[in-house]
């Protein structure tokens, strides 16, 4: 017998299984004052216990409980000249809001939307949606009317939050709803802070918070694992699905970036990252656990962030590659001194050896990393070894490019075979799929149990991006599952050949597909959009080029010139092309060739 | 219909409860490869799922796997010139510990002792033991034969790994169990790292190690509520108590130390904390988060401190009041210039106001907190605002004395009526009772349910220590309830020296109570009343008797022979007895020592 687990005969057997329980399992009972905790098995744990004293679900709203009293006289989020309240100030907003959202008729599981820049409701909602029970979905700015329409009626939003400047798109959606007899949800408007007038009606964003209670009683999830937020994705290879964050994810996600990059304690962080976006890397719930403030900009420009990083001492940001392009390429006339160095995180695409190096020079330090919104954004940091320092630009961009090793809080990230789930090689050249697990990965695609299951078989979630690992453990994409073409028995990544595409002075935009050939399986085939002026190029010419920069094989053996189907998003639909290459037919066999050179 | 909450009616009934559930409750099914996943009242999740995908017991065991990956050619250890590992090397040695252990027979729950300083086989066992599914119990080593004795007993340890230099103390631990008929866990001795002579016995640390399999499987937690350490608090009140640690509170206050302290990837640690004091503040199992450098010191003067920051390049440590004190009157000859700036965190007493400024001086920065065993080490910190910069140095030490707010991870501290459990004003006046609760607050006492319950009263741990709460929200500690003195940041039970006082054939009556010192802080103050007949003994004879009967720190510095004041009911008046030994002033300081030895 062992002091921790008394072990009854029925225990045992449970107790004996091999597999590991992939969920805690404790039963809590409270009797007569007394607290005892047993596990599903049955063990008594003698002298320890599970209680409210020692156990509370992870949630992000924790974070902003204690911002209201640790950091209640900081700033927690500046907004131009309009907006700018305390910590205490934004718990008290929240608390009234999330209130007013009870009050409204929303409870437990509930959906609430938001169609909004990075505007201070965009914050609020993040906190007082939680503090309702409710989930809240942030849909991309930039989508069409009839994709808001459809997110909305596949995820079931009751309210949705919309900006002034969105309010067409969102009517628009809801006329769309009401045409197919789906009754649409609640509209509140925030109001343009810059110039807002006021208003009586209750749908307007200041009245319903007005409406709430500073006093409202947070409701707490019942479990860390209940819902917080939808993220849709961008849809490129389907539609949109709904990826489902859960509290003890967000709360560990938040943890887990600011680890990784060092971020202690009130940092001022400049919001150019979309907030819609896997909830700001989940670093919109962070910032209250540092007591950070959140620095809000409608326009982003070089300009603006220049300005806004002198007049808020800005230490963070997070930016896309094209706002780091934009940044570096800025006229120097936009352009202010850094108050001090400014650590920016990227992810998407690496930064280009041009524009990093401009970065550095402006003062910036400059972090890449890889996630999807399946695993709460970054999955993998690049982190950056100190005796990289001294090696020359272009290599140093080379191992910057990497997308790296595993963040914190997610247990596993590998490279291995998606058939078979072994290991690849880590020779820098044996490419493998991209698979994780762990704490940081989504609960689920919502209503898609099948979608769900496919992307967590094997115990994995499977990312569908190709890549491959160096042999010193960091990871590098080459390419996206769906997109590799497999040549002769050779990989081809389509990322390098586009990378040498665009490196063309004639080409703006350029895709790569696989074209099916019945010699070689799959021969590459290029979708290119020229620049004004470049209209006499030959597919020749495009052919040679890559030809000049690249192996052979990996060379487009077909260019086509013509503008590239997109997403509403931006997002190029490369299973348009795919479909446009396969209707090409095979290239090499001979009775085809003349056809396809058409 | 509420598309996450599928709810049954005798779901619905459930979970209808207003109580909220203190633990998480979702059952997990395997069905045919497609996972569903329901919680406690029935509810479907509905393409949400938990599985080994997106679940993983959080535990601090992760962090050691991911370092061996991450940081694997990067210092894991360092101590002198004897050792250094990276993490990879940290990793397969502790796997094969791991496996050596469970060769001994050690199995899940089974509790595995360490009597050491701080040497590199206490970084490998904290890994190694819970890797085994064991519980590590570290021992302080001031402790006395009969007291290792005890909590060998208590723990029931199957094993205890004791260095050279207290080989004496365990085996006359082992003795005394073995005339007690209990059978003695076996001993395993860690050899001096700077002067070890080989030895073929098996149990000796390095050959035990070898002997196990760097292919060892990891038995991870079944639950990440399953105890991983325990921790004996100083028994101030009654006989020690073992305070239960669970893999979850661990994972979580690594972190919470970390994000509070602004502590970033890489950093170099210097151990002077010990690290078998709340298993180092849990940064011992931290260090592996971050990829640090655990710089092992066995012998802390001031001189080697700052050899070892200087030659090591340390970034960070942890240190009791009396080591900065230390460090601070140090001769100039004793120290080097530091690397850079060097952040220390300390707890205990609070840093008083010229050791803070000559600490300034030398470049370090110091930040104060204060918790208990029972919180896995801080519960608050006192957070230091820039605009406190520019204050004066003894409004600085002022502030910075102050205990602050609350921790990351923790829910909430704060300062309560003991009684009613409500809140005392914040006016820096009202006293209450220091309460917490959340995630780093123990699992509870091992074998003592009835402390766990009384601990735990009312959904709060209580600390025993009297606080008031100031203006804004910093908590400031005045008293302690229990009447404990700590003499070179150890705690001395005023009860277990008064027991060995009352021992003593002329002792009628004893009381202890704190006597201020600079050097120590404290030293313990003896009130003596004497029998009839032995008005003859000294104060040297009273010494000496409790030197040989207790550790040397915690015998009295100082006896007074007097009556003791009482109130009505006979209880001794300590607070009179408190001001007394306060006007004495302090006895280590060169023009006291006469008067207080009168």
């Amino acid at each position: 017998m062992n002091k921790f687990f008394k072990t009854s005969n029925t225990a045992l057997r449970l107790f004996n299984r091999s597999v590991q329980l992939p969920a805690p399992t404790q039963r809590v009972r409270q009797l007569a004052g007394s607290i005892e905790s047993t596990d599903e098995s049955g063990r008594l744990l003698e002298g320890v216990v599970t209680s409210p004293a020692n156990y509370v679900p992870l949630t992000p709203i924790s974070f902003l409980e204690r911002a209201a009293d640790v950091f209640r006289d900081r700033t927690s989020v500046v907004f131009g000249s309009c907006v700018k309240y305390t910590w205490e100030e934004t718990h008290s907003r929240c608390l009234k809001l999330a209130s007013a959202l009870v009050q409204l008729g929303i409870s437990r599981g509930d959906v609430v939307a938001a169609l909004a820049p990075n505007v201070p409701a965009m914050q609020e909602l993040h906190f007082a949606v939680p503090m309702a029970e409710a989930v809240l979905c942030t849909l991309n700015t930039r989508l069409d009317s009839s994709m808001v329409a459809h997110l909305l009626k596949h995820s079931e939003a009751k309210i949705i939050f919309v900006d002034q400047q969105l309010l067409q798109v969102a009517q628009q959606a809801l006329s769309l709803l009401s045409k197919d007899k789906i009754k649409p949800p609640i509209l509140v408007l925030i109001p343009e802070y810059e110039n807002s007038s006021p208003t009586n009606d209750i749908h307007e964003y200041e009245n319903l918070l007005s409406s709430g209670s500073s006093n409202f009683t947070i409701r707490l999830p019942k479990s860390e694992f209940d819902p917080i937020s939808i993220n849709y994705t961008s849809g490129t290879v389907s539609s949109p699905k709904g990826v489902v964050y859960n509290h003890r994810g967000a709360y560990l996600n938040s943890i887990s970036t600011f680890l990784c990059h060092g971020m202690g304690p009130m940092p001022s962080y400049l919001w150019t990252l979309p907030m819609f976006h896997c909830n700001g890397w989940c670093m919109i719930w962070g910032m209250a656990a540092l007591g950070g403030t959140n620095v809000c900009l409608r326009n982003v420009s070089a300009k603006n962030i220049f300005e806004s990083i002198s007049l808020n001492k800005v230490t963070h940001m997070s930016a896309a590659p094209i706002i780091l392009s934009m940044m570096a390429n800025s006229s120097p006339n936009d352009r202010k001194p850094l108050p001090h160095k400014v650590e920016i995180m990227t992810g998407g695409s690496p930064p280009p050896p041009q524009i990093l190096s401009k970065m550095e020079q402006l003062g910036f330090g400059v972090s890449h990393g890889y996630g999807l919104t399946e695993t709460y954004s970054a999955a993998t940091i690049c982190f950056w070894k100190p005796e990289w320092d001294s090696l020359p630009l272009e290599e140093r961009a080379a191992l910057k490019s990497r997308q790296g090793v595993q963040h914190l809080c997610i247990e596993k990230v590998d490279v291995r075979d998606p058939e078979t789930m072994e290991k690849v090689p880590a020779d820098g050249k044996s490419i493998g799929e991209i698979v994780c697990r762990g704490n940081t990965v989504m609960s689920g695609y919502l209503k898609d149990a099948k979608a769900t299951e496919e992307a967590f078989r094997g115990g994995w979630f499977h990312s569908g991006d190709l890549a491959v690992k160096h042999p010193d453990g960091y990871i590098e994409i080459k390419d996206r599952l769906k997109d590799i073409i497999i040549s002769g028995g050779e990989n081809i990544s389509t990322l390098e050949v586009e990378r040498v595409l665009y490196s063309h002075p004639a080409v703006v935009e350029a895709a790569v597909v696989a074209r099916p050939d019945d010699q070689w399986g799959q021969t590459p085939c290029a979708f290119i959009t020229l620049k004004e002026g470049f209209d006499e190029i030959t597919e020749q010419e495009i052919i040679n080029f890559c030809r000049d920069h690249l192996p052979r094989y990996m060379a487009p053996r077909t260019v086509l010139f013509e503008d590239l189907p997109k997403t509403s998003t931006g997002k190029v639909q490369k299973f348009i092309l795919r479909e446009k290459a396969k209707a090409l037919g095979s290239l090499f066999s001979t009775e085809k060739i003349s056809a396809a050179s058409c």
